[in-house]
């Protein structure tokens, strides 16, 4: 008879599972409560919060606020009902595309109900089993996805090596002589985790130098509205933003809602509004959603002071940091992390100390997302935060690294924290 | 050198695409406007709707729009921010979740920030490449999605066929045998094209017989909330509830929102917590779809009138349409389909006839979703629909399949729409 395939997840909670046992509540799946911003409470007590992309301070931003609830009490939370395709489309859904075809000074513009699922299912129209992909080793999980379901080949390239990216591409380029396909070049314009920006430029030039051909995806999730002079993100900033083939952004991080976009020319996205199979087969963003990014597209795009605090605080905390001997690796965005070298027990009671001692929260990357003895704490700042809020950080970093490096951390026993599900 | 990945797309928009010249905005991505009822604006004409999932009538539901305005004023829609795993667990989640589970009748159950990329992680995470999957061959866009990145094998039986469900099954029992693997049984609660019950009853007896054994997943988007006594979906009419492993529902139908649900077991639903990829790496659902979707359950369990009125009129609709010789195939959920002889001139201009003449809203669906000749018009019966609005449609049905039969939509030329883009 045919096995059980329960009985493997029995006793089996996965990779990042198998610590939930005493932690859920606390390194996972922690509540903040309050409104969304620089302090907010945890467990019942004030926090310094550095973990919520809400990078321009938009989710509170009293225009955004009376957008969503007027929207909310004009359409309630149903309408439109049913796909674009079949039942879901509205002129409110069209003028969002035209408006961020605009600003991104793109020819077209395709909304997607949702970014994780937008992002897999536009690899998967977009190639097919005589193509190649060529993809960063440091893709979002979406991408990871989205590739998965390719049938034909995917080559990864080290991160951000273009070395390593020559190397993959000639490969890719030999196979599709053979296969009569193409290339499809899938990165990022800022990798969430580490706060790095893909090198595009070095990308584009492999193209703009006759070495290769291929089309370029980037997925610029954490660079939409915060990178860039008008705020367009990695391209705009390294001065290759034309060059992108397919851009993806989202509504999630700077614009604090969901949904997502992407550009392309208008041929691309019309061919992508009739086979995106997450699009033409599940519901179509709700109007709140819609008619309250319009108005977050609209202060993105009138009020810069929004990306300017973002950048004072941002700039003021990595300075600091760097200035403090802290090691913050290759960040050229927002995105702030703080490399410490640390076992698992470490790093669960230097973070409890931050949260408990300090009341400073931030999240904690272990292996195997950085590598073994490494702990990276991963700061958001916002344009919500204050040049106070850098300080205290920075002070209290100093203490907890002092503490890490007197071995004051390394009780065999993990944090004991006592969570009430 | 590489093709351009782009050259195949230009001139080809895809199997459901290359109608679109000429028809988008009309027969596809047409614009339903005003609330969501059984009265609708079509091209700024009223039309009676036959079209969006309202089942229940819940969209505009006084106390729905309430709940909904009155959360997205409370929280906006950014709230809260990052996913459950990291930063976007609250207690309204967790409630929520809670009264699922005691409607659903289940040990546990997880809130899923999208349908479709919900289902695609579920499959994913619940199978390794030693198990089999065993699978309806009308399953959801969705279900395929998820069944494409399963790297194990996967076998298709007919739709609803028993006999070929107990050779798939006989097949995929002698494979894990070698693999050392499980299987996974996937079917819907209702085919939302048709509108026939997945056979539930019938899978689940060649597991009591002790013939096979595998675990069952059931996807019930279109159930939930419209069949069974307590509205628990196709489960609950079979008698079959409890044997379902693993219970997908949505809000996306009957609920009249975004977002939906896994019931499971608890050890099986932790496991997904941890393990569900669209889950652990995208955004919670923001509060008000929560909070939203608590006040739709509660409705739901507490006024029972909804669900009595929408069987009112999908059973007279379904009466009525049999009486006068329609052929609505196997229904025997609120989806009322009604197939007719024809090509697919003839089934646009007819249904360009029932909308500019008749003003009659209803989707249709040709070739290759019905066989080729086979036109079948889709409607969707809801608790805001009159008996008035059935002998409307009626009538009117009766009017068009004679014209049908007389060949007078045999024009060469599809309807000549003046579509506004």
């Amino acid at each position: 008879m045919a096995k059980d395939i329960f009985e493997k997840i029995k006793g089996n909670r996965g990779p990042i599972g198998q610590f939930a046992k005493g932690v859920h509540g606390y390194f996972t799946f922690p509540k903040l409560e309050g409104e969304i911003g620089n302090k907010m409470m945890f467990r019942g007590k004030e926090c310094l919060v550095w973990s919520v992309n809400n990078y321009l301070g938009l989710a509170n931003q009293p225009e955004v606020r009376k957008a969503d609830a007027d929207a909310a009490a004009k359409w309630g939370m149903a309408y439109p009902m049913g796909s674009r395709m079949m039942t879901g489309q509205t002129s409110e859904h069209e003028a969002l595309e035209n408006e961020l075809s605009d600003f991104m000074k793109s020819e077209d513009t395709i909304l997607l109900n949702f970014g994780y699922q937008g992002m897999v299912s536009a690899i998967d129209c977009l190639v097919d089993r005589n193509d190649v992909i060529v993809y960063d080793s440091e893709s979002h999980a979406c991408i990871l996805d989205g590739m998965r379901l390719h049938s034909g080949k995917r080559f990864v390239f080290k991160h951000n090596d273009m070395e390593s990216f020559d190397k993959q591409m000639e490969r890719a380029t030999k196979l599709v002589e053979n296969t009569d396909g193409g290339i499809l070049v899938i990165t990022e314009g800022v990798f969430g985790m580490a706060g790095d920006q893909g090198d595009l430029k070095g990308i584009v030039e492999f193209r703009k130098s006759g070495k290769y051909d291929f089309r370029l995806f980037v997925d610029d999730a954490h660079g939409f509205g915060t990178i860039g002079e008008k705020g367009m993100g990695a391209g705009e900033h390294q001065g290759v933003h034309e060059e992108i083939d397919v851009l993806f952004g989202t509504f999630a991080k700077s614009m604090a809602s969901i949904g997502a976009f992407i550009c392309a020319k208008e041929q691309i996205v019309e061919y992508m509004r009739y086979n995106m199979r997450s699009q033409m087969f599940a519901k179509s963003l709700p109007m709140p959603l819609v008619v309250g990014a319009r108005k977050r597209l609209e202060l993105l795009r009138t009020q810069p002071e929004h990306k300017a605090n973002l950048w004072k605080i941002a700039t003021a905390l990595q300075e600091g940091l760097k200035e403090n001997g802290f090691n913050i690796g290759d960040t050229n965005s927002a995105v702030t992390p703080v490399f410490l070298q640390g076992n698992l027990a470490e790093a669960t009671n230097l973070t409890f100390d931050l949260r408990e001692n300090y009341s400073i929260f931030c999240s904690i990357v272990i292996y195997p997302v950085v590598p073994k003895g490494t702990i990276m704490l991963r700061l958001i700042p916002t344009a919500a935060h204050t040049l106070d809020d850098v300080q205290h950080t920075i002070d209290t970093f100093k203490i907890v690294k002092e503490k890490l490096d007197k071995g004051e951390y390394k009780a065999e026993e993990l944090a004991d924290v006592e969570v009430d599900k």
